[in-house]
């Protein structure tokens, strides 16, 4: 399948930092399936506001939910400009130089006009996806929402036609004064994610076993 | 110490789940002291933008800091408004039902107008927090700016004034019906961070140990 490429706009072409950016969509999808969740901004009252939220994918669409009160929500599906940043911080660069401290990572952002998902069917599925990016195997483990919760519950869709990806890795990029120089050590102390053991909650009957999909969830 | 509460505006009252909202500004530097990176948002030609950036805290003052020529902090430093999340994940919440899924959280969300700051003095010590930040212990180790990286170098302050910030904690919320009908596991995983073993830079000589300050680098 041919995928369209990355940056294919001006606002969305990397300008700071040229060598980190990638224009493989595979990257962008990558990183968007790692993440836990997504920082969704809009202008309201002419401000700025960003705010972290759940998500999932579907092919170039990315979803987002909320209670239908929510503000953010509101104002977004109206089909006004959003933006959206998945950011991994995978590691700390202990350069030679402070200047040359970094971090190692992998960033999408993400330009849209986001629309709301209003047919019944069309909303389920994305819940259904939004469900499995946070919670993988819960959408066939637990009670589904019923028309009521669906009808508390707005979805926006987001098109990734336009994203901008930076990724980050490897070793620290220090100046050959300061190598030459053998001052310090330098190098990567890598970050990572781990999943804890389940906590079941207080009002399970005693003996219920944590599903597989819980207990053996891998991390991204 | 009397500190201003949280919430003092409108727009960082929190609207949607009020029951998760904190009024304690100590768990607002909480939550950025623990952090390690924030997402911005400005406005850009009419249009949201949110990028992850590193940032520091000193009392009410957050600093974030990049290349003089980044887009965003350009911009933002013109006096502009800006919005700036800080968001931890420590857990998903698998309930009996999908619709009351839930993740564990800690969240901030700043509403300022970041100005940009250019008194040498000043800069360096908001680039000190910066770093001490991301790495601590690096500001005394390795080789700090010289006037040439200083210049290179932009910083914003943004005030903690107007925050908003919300906390999930603990086990499902689950609907009676849910919880009377036992069907299925219900509880928490919880998500941690863990720093990895050093990988020293591959143009160190041999023989040079990582320093106690990135060996035993405590998770936040």
């Amino acid at each position: 399948m041919t995928q369209t490429p990355l940056s294919p706009t001006s606002r969305s072409t990397v300008r700071r930092g040229k060598k980190r950016a990638v224009a493989d969509r595979a990257v962008l999808y990558s990183i968007l399936d790692s993440g836990l969740v997504c920082h969704l901004s809009t202008i309201i009252d002419g401000a700025p506001v960003v705010l972290p939220t759940a998500y999932g994918r579907d092919g170039d669409t990315l979803y987002v939910h909320g209670s239908t009160g929510a503000l953010s929500l509101r104002t977004a599906g109206a089909g006004v400009e959003v933006c959206v940043a998945v950011t991994l911080v995978d590691g700390i660069v202990y350069s030679r130089s402070v200047f040359n401290h970094s971090m190692n990572y992998r960033s999408a952002v993400v330009h849209a006009t986001a629309t709301a998902v209003t047919d019944p069917d069309a909303k389920c599925h994305a819940l259904k996806l939004v469900t499995e990016h946070a919670a993988p195997g819960s959408w066939d483990y637990a009670r589904v929402p019923n028309t009521k919760e669906l009808a508390q519950t707005s979805v926006l869709a987001i098109d990734l036609t336009e994203a901008a990806v930076k990724v980050r890795a490897g070793g620290p990029g220090d100046d050959e004064d300061d190598i030459a120089a053998n001052r310090v050590w330098a190098g990567v102390l890598p970050l990572h994610q781990v999943w804890g053991e389940p906590e079941p909650c207080e009002l399970l009957p005693e003996g219920v076993a944590a599903p597989e999909h819980v207990v053996a969830r891998e991390v991204r």
